[in-house]
């Protein structure tokens, strides 16, 4: 037997295709469910996705059996419809549209009208009674024929038409007599032949072949590959092909057309929401020529045609049990549906309708939970711009950290602490960020960086902040010098002000109105249902009270990744690093640790109380040391000098620290071990702060993170160090607690020796941004040269450091997990990258069996989210 | 049953412990066997290497029975030898020795002359008839004793002695009388009680405990351990202890003592070799004090002895069939064998002697092939400094590529290239090099750095070149500017000579003359044995026709590595290089490389023909652009004038080219991915030389390899450049050759999804530099910041760039190896890092089923060696 390649639909019958999305596409399984709802649906029938398939692995030519299966298709629809195919007296027309399992918008092709030739035209005249009706739908279908099937320049119809009005002195399209129409039709006869070389075919199936092409040819057009590779679609799903008998909202004012929603798309309330204009096409609607009128009006226009769509949208909504998003076209008094799918929704409307369903009982709790995409509920999380707000945006950049902000512009992180404390809100621009700025950051607004990628070091820290950032925006001009920012003629200067949307990645001139969007009730109840079905943990990424708390009121179960990095940054504490660092002994470096302890001690007493007994993962210190030491001239002199050095012999000692690769280089527990002095000070700082709030009766439980570990050896040595330091604290404060040393696990080798690491360990940590770096060898820092052409070539379907490369850190990934749980099945494992707060990352790491993921507090209700979903899709 | 911990041998019984080394250690196992053998060794017991690791699971505490079993085997030995152990009538007397699995030459305690105490010392005197014998081995017990296990400083001994002698107005210790030593006693006794805060024991049993426990904590003692590092011997072996009867050399003009090998160790030839002294012990032949004689004299002054002697050595050369050191004692006209082991000997003697004992029948070409440590052959391929030769080393550094050399000294590679130009020879002297010296160090003798590693530019190139190196000498202070050279106080200048032994990694000021070791004959014998036993496959790492010539000299049998980057580098072509680096286009790009083509093509014809149809792998380009680039203001500025920009705009567009982390940074396929042009021109110059000397009539077989993969897609994407360039030049020249497109493995994620690269590639070759660099997350660059304390403070047992890390790094080769067949079993598979010249890494590679090696020319020998070693163990 033949494979069946075309499926039927209409009046009242199927081929059984309604369930099949996979087969023929979401919209063409609609068409056939409304047909099996006995809801009113124009006749067709539609060409498999795999028919597609196959037309690509064939070089582009259709497989065998799908000429004769659609011809028997178009006899079965003359059959049931009781017209031919460019008859002359009473042709079938018919519409070609294009179907993927999921929805694609605007993306592939679309021909109307099929079927009219210099025949069949007069046929529809007669049938019609309405030449001029017949003969516009002609000129429609060339130029829609023209441009789509055949590639002629769509400006040269548009232009024909403009000369056309002139010469007959109208100001609209329908204004045009039947004879105007007539003799356009002849113009655009000429277009086609002239541009494409051939002539326009009048022979209808040649019309259905170039069509189905097209379409066909579209899922590969670079505006489809584009936005496949943004919505994660593979490519080798393929298009289905709908192919549907022709309906007309233009045939009169008891005609009309019209697109309408079950529920409000941006509010979510349960009321039907949409609208209609009569007299006209789908693409009038669309065209915005004519204002449509809201759906509530059709009720007094026409009662009977409202109702029946009231009683239409209550069965599909009762059937799919989704808000639908249908269109409809009444020819003549007679309503048709075109189409109903799942409608595109804001996160505010996805959340309540989905709170609301299960209220109304249309939906369980479970379903409600798998409803919303967690990476939308990010738009609930930040503020945005005014929606009504009118804006132009002067530069884009990465989307690196979303919300928006707007603020007045400086250029150094000093200069905005300055502005800042003077009462001044600003944006901090910069190429590029380092940990220098950090004070700078935490109280800007927003940052702007001409370059570095979605987790360079502006975006990671903005996202850890909850501030919005637009990073890599390469079309800015930096100029520190004259302290302008520059975006082609556009020269704005210190003090301008200027907005950042970092949801979209956008930068524009000037304040711009915002809207802090509000957490509704639904939220909350939504989020309360996600937890009852999840199992992994949710903890925060945070290095701050006040993260900290952010964190803890959006749900977060323990913090995950406090660094320490910043401890050493703040204030003046940066000069006594400094002194550390160019101690000439053991004995220089302690005594300046001695004045870091008491620091350190404050900021963890303050995040323990803040985290209430819940666990906090404290990573030691992980950069290298040249991160800390000063690249001014200024700074290195007034250094130099209160150190007795020169300033030429400070820099040398500055320049011996530089590495070639530094992120493979002397840092993480390799200073632990070369300077076991840094890590006692730091196991000090924790486990005295530990035991002064257990003094008071506080609650406390640190976990000491180990970075960078690859060797048990490594481990071992630096394990001991916090051992002893903890042992000497309980003994000198008299006190005792509770505490876990652990390991990060983030270079290649720590995966494949988890076995021998998991011996020492109390717990582990997956490192996944360095994991991510070192399994593929790529810098996060650099690989902005290559990385978004691997992207543009599909060598690489996702950016790995956004969402994780399942194949291969994913692989690294479980061989640790298995590894360690071999020699401890017990043990605690989590995973503190950025793509704990990535919706897919969440999912595997569900999957691989970890205990917890952290991210940045912004992050922790999406997490809590995905970490439902996972668990619902995959039960543990 | 409790376990048994001590071993009895001599009186021509044992316990049956002669042939188990790991149990009672090489010394212990010896002496059971010389006592099977018939041949006289003072009768004594061993304590097994178990007490040891026991006494360190126990907290440094016997193991229960071990106190028991000494007491047994102490009244054995009493009744073999008719004395008694602390008697004052005929007291035993007894010596307490190390005695590893491996012999550790010095690296632990030793005690002689146990037993002795106020009582028995009168015994000693009483049944040697000789009281000043008695009363001097007394002061010499309690001096090591008090050394060795009480910890007292030996030169407070030293010092009482040089008073005495002072007082007594002798010079000589054996000058002082009976009453001086007895005198000496008591003062050896006070010091003892002073700076031990205890009394020297008295009880022979107290003696025997705390000789034990020095030799078994000698096992960690500092020297032991840092030698087990420096020789790969575990730390948990443990050692055992032989007690043993003393006997005297010392008993006057019938007793001597002496060592002895049963061939010359330098040489090799079959000759009774060493030397004597009369009345002397052990130490006195180390010491010096007194000329030792020929053994050869013995023969006229004690001819039985002699005979005895030979008889002795060709029954111990007959049973071990390998050459033995042996020390012997001579007590009033009786021998003793003391220790018998295999001999220390020169790379040249090893293989004189594997080969000549196949020719005598002594042994079997197996195992004369495993005789011989590949490491070692490494003295015969280069030229050395001569032996006799005095000099005085100014500073050490990294021994990075074996061999001797003088020259003076040129701080550039330019002046390099201009001295020699002008007949000087010189040694080129930089804080590091890089590949743009590369015309400079092809010209020198050798090259000093002061910064990088074993794997470091400089030492990766002389190790190529067969060049000696010493890099990272800290110590040498370089002044570029004044053009000097300081080793503390000692200044050297441009033109000075200067001397390098990259063998021992030493420095040394002028000019020290040398010598070529010369290959003899049994050499190339070895290798031919060593041929018939491998399987593994030797190939080289070269990228000129002169060092594919010398690889082909040492029996390479194909390129595993040739690199293309010095193809852009010489002469002008780096002008050609840098105009396509900073072309505006593509077609700019072409432009340049257009003109790149025949250079590349006229190198691999070059090659091709010298390789005569062996498969030559070429690597494109691999390092990121911006070593291509200039640094030097001189040459930017030319630069800049001929491409008609300013100074600073280039110097910008340099800066640009930047990254934070070359090494992950964009380079190796990303290159061809990004700019598939380069990899075009590249396939190009390799298919037109095939092409070429295919017409000719000559054989050839690329293998053109892709570097840095780590997905399917970026192979597909580069392979495909080559395919379609080689069919474009097979149709353009019309003829037919055969070629590979296959990948480096050397990102971690490569091994990860080995089994879908396998799809499209031809073949693997291991990258293990790079591959380890990532696996661990150390930059070979800047490792040497803690690399050496990890190995000190034993976190790593080896520098992983010098011996492959089979735990992990291995681990990654294994699942590639195992992942690639999977897909296509026939996969032909090799390593081409610097790991396939290491002795233990080719065993390992042969292990894991690759079908090849590549290593420098120079080190071709040496994996021959150590492949055929490898199947010779682990047959396959």
């Amino acid at each position: 037997m033949s494979t069946k390649w075309v499926y039927f639909f209409g009046d009242g019958q199927t081929d059984g295709q309604e369930n099949d999305r996979n087969l023929v596409g979401g919209k063409g399984a609609n068409l056939a469910k409304m047909v099996t709802l006995g809801i009113p649906v124009p006749s067709g029938f539609t060409i498999s996705t795999e028919a597609c398939t196959e037309f690509y692995k064939n070089g582009e030519k259709w497989v065998d059996g799908l000429e004769e299966q659609i011809k028997e298709n178009i006899a079965r629809l003359e059959k049931a419809m009781g017209a031919k195919f460019g008859d002359k007296e009473d042709p079938l027309l018919l519409s070609v549209r294009s179907g993927a399992r999921v929805s694609m918008p605007g993306m592939m092709d679309t021909v109307l009208n099929l079927g009219l030739n210099d025949d069949s035209v007069e046929g529809l005249a007669k049938k019609s009674g309405n030449p001029r009706f017949a003969w516009d739908s002609y000129r429609r279908f060339i130029h829609m024929y023209g441009d789509v099937v055949m590639g002629v320049e769509h400006t040269l119809f548009e232009n024909a038409m403009d000369e056309l009005k002139a010469r007959e002195g109208v100001e609209l399209d329908n204004e045009l007599s039947t004879e105007a129409l007539q003799e356009l039709v002849e113009v655009y006869k000429g277009i086609v032949k002239e541009s494409a070389g051939e002539l326009f075919p009048d022979d209808p199936f040649e019309q259905i072949r170039g069509s189905v092409d097209a379409v066909f040819r579209s899922w590969n057009g670079a505006r489809a590959i584009r936005y496949r590779q943004l919505n994660h679609i593979p490519h080798d799903w393929g298009t289905a092909v709908n192919i549907q008998t022709m309906v007309f909202g233009n045939m009169g004012e008891d005609s009309g057309t019209g697109v309408a929603f079950t529920r409000d798309p941006a509010t979510g309330e349960n009321i039907f929401y949409g609208e209609y204009l009569m007299n006209a096409q789908g693409e009038d609607v669309v065209a915005g020529t004519r204002t449509p009128h809201p759906i509530s009006d059709l009720k007094e226009e026409m009662p009977e045609i409202y109702n029946q769509l009231v009683d239409i949208y209550k069965k599909l909504e009762e059937h799919y049990r989704e808000m639908q998003d249908v269109e409809f076209t009444i020819q003549e008094g007679t309503l048709y549906m075109l189409q109903t799918r799942a409608g595109k929704r804001t996160a505010t409307a996805a959340v309540k309708m989905a709170v609301d369903m299960v209220e109304e009982g249309l939906i369980d709790k479970k379903t409600a939970v798998l409803r919303v995409d967690p990476q939308q509920l990010d738009q609930l999380l930040h503020p945005m711009i005014d929606p009504d707000a009118k804006y132009d945006v002067i530069g884009t950049g990465l989307p690196a950290s979303p919300g928006a902000a707007a603020g007045r512009i400086v250029f150094t992180a000093d200069e905005a602490e300055e502005w800042v404390e003077r009462g001044e809100t600003v944006i901090l621009v910069r190429l590029e960020t380092s940990p220098e700025d950090i004070g700078g950051m935490a109280v800007a607004e927003g940052f702007l960086t001409a370059r570095g990628g979605m987790t360079s070091h502006a975006a990671v820290v903005a996202r850890g902040m909850g501030k919005c950032c637009v990073a890599g925006c390469a079309a800015a001009q930096i100029d520190y010098a004259n302290k302008t920012l520059t975006f082609g003629e556009t020269v704005l200067k210190e003090g301008d002000w200027i907005t950042l949307n970092g949801t979209a990645g956008e930068v524009i001139a000037g304040k711009i109105p915002m809207v802090e969007v509000q957490v509704e009730g639904s939220f909350a109840v939504l989020m309360e249902w996600a937890d009852e079905f999840r199992v992994l943990g949710i903890r925060t990424n945070a290095d701050t009270p006040n993260d900290s708390q952010v964190a803890l009121d959006f749900g977060a179960e323990g913090i995950g990744l406090c660094r320490t990095e910043h401890m050493f940054f703040e204030g003046e504490r940066i000069a006594v690093m400094r002194q550390m660092i160019f101690a000439q002994d053991q004995a220089g470096r302690e005594k300046a640790l001695e004045k870091l302890l008491p620091y350190q001690r404050d900021d963890f007493i303050e995040i323990f109380s803040t985290m209430k007994g819940l666990p906090v993962t404290i990573r030691l210190l992980d950069p290298p040391l040249h991160e800390f030491v000063p690249q001014d001239q200024a700074t290195i002199e007034r250094l130099a000098q209160e150190m007795g050095l020169s300033s030429s012999a400070l820099k040398a000692r500055i320049d011996s620290l530089e590495e070639t690769n530094p992120m493979l280089g002397h840092r993480g527990c390799r200073i632990g071990i070369t300077y076991p002095e840094i890590y006692a000070m730091q196991a000090r700082a924790i486990f005295e702060a530990a035991a002064e709030l257990t003094k008071k009766g506080e609650e406390v439980f640190p976990e000491v993170m180990i970075p960078l570990v690859g060797t048990l050896e490594e481990l071992e040595v630096t394990k001991k160090i916090c051992v002893d330091v903890a042992e000497t604290v309980m003994k000198e404060k008299d006190v005792e607690f509770k505490y876990l040393v652990g390991t990060m696990i983030e270079v290649p080798r720590a995966c494949i020796v988890a076995d021998s690491v998991a011996d020492q360990a109390e717990f582990f940590s997956f490192g996944t941004n360095d994991l991510t770096q070192m399994v593929f060898g790529f810098s996060r820092d650099d690989a902005g040269t290559f990385l978004p052409e691997y992207i543009d070539q599909g060598i690489l379907e996702r950016d790995p450091f956004q969402t994780l490369d399942q194949v291969g850190v994913g692989s690294m990934v479980e061989m640790g997990v298995e590894k360690g749980r071999a020699t401890n099945p017990e043990l605690k494992i989590g995973v503190c990258g950025e793509h704990g707060g990535d919706p897919a990352s969440v999912e595997f790491f569900h999957r691989a069996g970890l205990d917890y993921v952290s991210c940045s507090p912004y992050r922790v209700p999406i997490a809590r989210l995905a970490a439902a979903q996972a668990n619902i899709k995959n039960p543990r």
